[in-house]
C-alpha cells in the first residue's frame, strides 16, 4: 500500500473497544458458541473448536449484541442470535476454504488441511443446521425470515463469485453485487436483528440493516486490498489467495480498465488462465502501483462507509455505543489485517 | 442377492400407486420446486435442475403429502413443507457427492463431476438456506424445530459415518446410529410435518414420525444391500460403492463377525486400509452368499418394517393411503432399485 493510503490505527481501537464495552454479553455469547457446537459425535466440536479457537474478529455477533443494547433489547435474546449469526459465517468459512482450497486461515492450517475436505462440508453443514436451531429456539418468525434469507443471499453470492472467476470481463457492478451477497448481507442481517429483538419501529430496524449492509461492503472492499498487501507477510498472513484463485475484486477490475495492450495479456495469462510464474504477484502489485490502485479501492470504500455512517444516523440518535460503530467503520477500512 | 431373498415386486409398485393417488399434489410440488430451486445467477438453477431432473423416487415428499391427507391438514401448506423436505434431501445429495468423491447419482454422472466439487457445496448450501425460507414462510415454529432438529441429526450422521468408514470395529448399533441419523431422521420429520400441519394430537404425530424413522432405517438397510447385489449392474446402476469407499454398512459388520482369519485379512486390507485388487468385489459378494447375508441382513430390515407398520397402526386407523404407505414397508426392503 503506499504511504499515502495509511493512517495512524486509533488506539484502543475500535473492535477492541466494541469487545471491552460488551465484555460480559460477548463472554456469554462464547460459553454459548461453546456449549452449542458440541455433540456426541467428538469430531464435531473437534473441528468447530479448531475453527473458533483461532480466533477470528467476532465482529459480527458483537454487532448483534451491540445493536440489540443501542435499541434497549433483551441482551439474553441477543445472545442465542449472536451465537446463530457467527455458526452461519463459521459454516460459510469452513465452506469457502474447501471451496477455495485454502492452506490458511486465521493464521493455521485451515480445518480442511488439517481434517480433510469431507469433515469440513459436513460439519459446516451441523454448524449452519444448529444455527437454525438456536433461531427457533429464540421463536421469532421476522428473525428466522432475515437470517433465512441472508443465508440464502450468501450461497447466492458466493456461486456467483465462482462463476465471475477467471472472468477478466466482470465489472465493478458484478463485483459489487458479489460481496453485497457473499459478505454484506450477514453483516446487515446482525446488526438488523437488534432493533428487532427491541421491537423498534421499522424504518429505525431497516436503518441498522443499511448501516452493517454498507459497513459490510466497505469491510469487504477493504479485504480484497489486504490480499495484495506484501506488509501483511511480516504479520504471518498470506497474501495473493485472491490472485491465485482468479477472484476478480476491485483492484484487478480497476487495473484492467487501464491497462494497455501488454499488461492486459499479463492478466489474461494469470487471472484469466491460470497460468503463473513465480514473480507474477509482484508485477500485479507494481501495476496496482502504478495505478494508484489501493487508494482508488480504500476511495470506493470510504464512499460505502460514508453511507453506513448516514444510516447509523437515521438508526440511533445517541448512544456511548454508537460512537464506536461510527469509528468502527474508517478502522474497517483502513485496518492492517 | 440370492435367489431365496427375492420376491415378486407388487404392481402397481406402493411408490407409484402413491404417485398416482396424489398425482394433482405432487404436480404442485414439482412445480414448487423448480419455482423455488431457481435463482438470478444461473448456475443455481442449472445445477439443481440437473440434479432433480434426473428423476428421484421422491419419496420423502410424498410421505409428507400422504401424511398431511391422511390428517386432513391444509395441502397447500404441505406443498411449501414438501418442497423444503426435498431441498433438504437435495442438498445433502449434493454435500454427499462432494464427501464421497461419487461419480453417478439417479444413473447419470453426479452434479460435482460435471459441474465441479465448488458448485456442488454452494447450491447445496443455497438449497438449504431456501429449505429455511420455504419453512418460516409457513411460519410454524413447531414444524421449524422439527426440520432443523432433523437436519443438524443428519450432519451429526454423516459426520459419524466418516468417523467410522474404514473402521473394522464398527458395531452394528454404531451402524444404526449412523443410518437413524442420516437417513431415517428426514423420513420421520417429512412424515411428522402432515399430522402436525393438521393440529392432530401430539402422540398421533410422535406415531407417524416413528413410521418415518422406522420405514427410512429398513429403506437404508436395504440401500446397503442394494450396493453390494450384481443383478443392479443390468440396470445400469454402479455396485460397490460402499465397499470402495469403506463405508462400514450392516453386510460387511455381519460377515465380519462370522469372519475367519483369512477372511478378515481380506477385510481388513480392502476396507480397512483402502488397497483394492480387480477382483475384491467379487470375493466380498462370495463371502456374503457364504454365510448368508442378504437374507440376514434384509431380515433385520424386517423387524424394522414391522416395527414401522405397529407405528403406523397407531397413528392411522383407516384411509385408503394407509393401505398404500403399509405396501410401502415391504417394498422398500424388498425393492429392486
Amino acid at each position: 500500500m503506499s504511504t499515502s493510503a495509511k493512517q495512524t490505527p486509533l488506539k484502543p481501537n475500535p473492535l477492541e473497544a466494541l469487545s471491552t464495552e460488551l465484555d460480559d454479553d460477548m463472554r456469554a455469547v462464547n460459553a454459548m458458541i461453546i456449549d452449542r457446537m458440541d455433540s456426541p459425535v467428538k469430531l464435531i466440536p473437534q473441528l468447530a473448536t479448531y475453527l473458533v479457537a483461532a480466533g477470528g474478529k467476532r465482529i459480527r455477533p458483537l454487532l448483534t449484541l451491540a445493536a440489540t443494547q443501542m435499541f434497549s433489547g433483551d441482551i439474553t435474546r441477543a445472545y442465542r442470535l449472536a451465537t446463530a449469526v457467527e455458526f452461519i459465517h463459521s459454516a460459510t468459512l469452513l465452506h469457502d476454504d474447501v471451496v477455495d482450497e485454502s492452506d490458511q486461515r486465521r493464521g493455521k492450517d485451515a480445518a480442511n488441511l488439517v481434517f480433510g475436505n469431507q469433515a469440513s462440508v459436513l460439519v459446516g453443514d451441523f454448524l449452519f443446521s444448529r444455527a437454525f436451531q438456536l433461531m427457533t429456539e429464540d421463536g421469532s418468525l421476522e428473525i428466522l425470515r432475515i437470517l433465512s434469507n441472508a443465508s440464502a443471499i450468501i450461497a447466492q453470492g458466493e456461486v456467483m463469485q465462482l462463476t465471475t472467476a477467471n472472468n477478466l470481463t466482470t465489472t465493478m457492478e458484478e463485483y459489487e453485487e458479489v460481496i453485497k451477497s457473499k459478505t454484506a448481507a450477514l453483516f446487515a442481517a446482525a446488526c438488523e436483528v437488534g432493533p428487532v429483538i427491541a421491537g423498534a419501529a421499522p424504518e429505525k430496524a431497516e436503518a441498522m440493516a443499511k448501516y452493517g449492509m454498507y459497513l459490510g461492503i466497505a469491510f469487504q472492499i477493504a479485504d480484497d486490498v489486504l490480499d495484495y498487501m506484501a506488509e501483511r507477510e511480516t504479520l504471518g498472513k498470506t497474501i495473493g489467495d485472491d490472485f491465485r484463485e482468479g477472484k476478480m475484486t476491485a483492484p484487478v477490475i480497476l487495473a484492467l480498465q487501464e491497462a494497455d495492450n501488454e499488461e492486459r495479456a499479463f492478466w489474461e495469462r494469470t487471472m484469466g488462465n491460470r497460468e503463473y510464474n513465480s514473480n507474477d504477484l509482484k508485477t500485479a502489485q507494481d501495476l496496482f502501483e502504478k495505478y494508484d490502485i489501493y487508494n482508488r479501492t480504500l476511495a470506493l470504500a470510504d464512499e460505502y462507509g460514508e453511507k453506513a455512517a448516514n444510516a447509523l444516523d437515521t438508526a440511533v440518535s445517541d448512544h456511548p455505543l454508537k460512537t464506536i460503530l461510527q469509528n468502527l467503520i474508517s478502522y474497517t477500512i483502513r485496518r492492517e489485517l
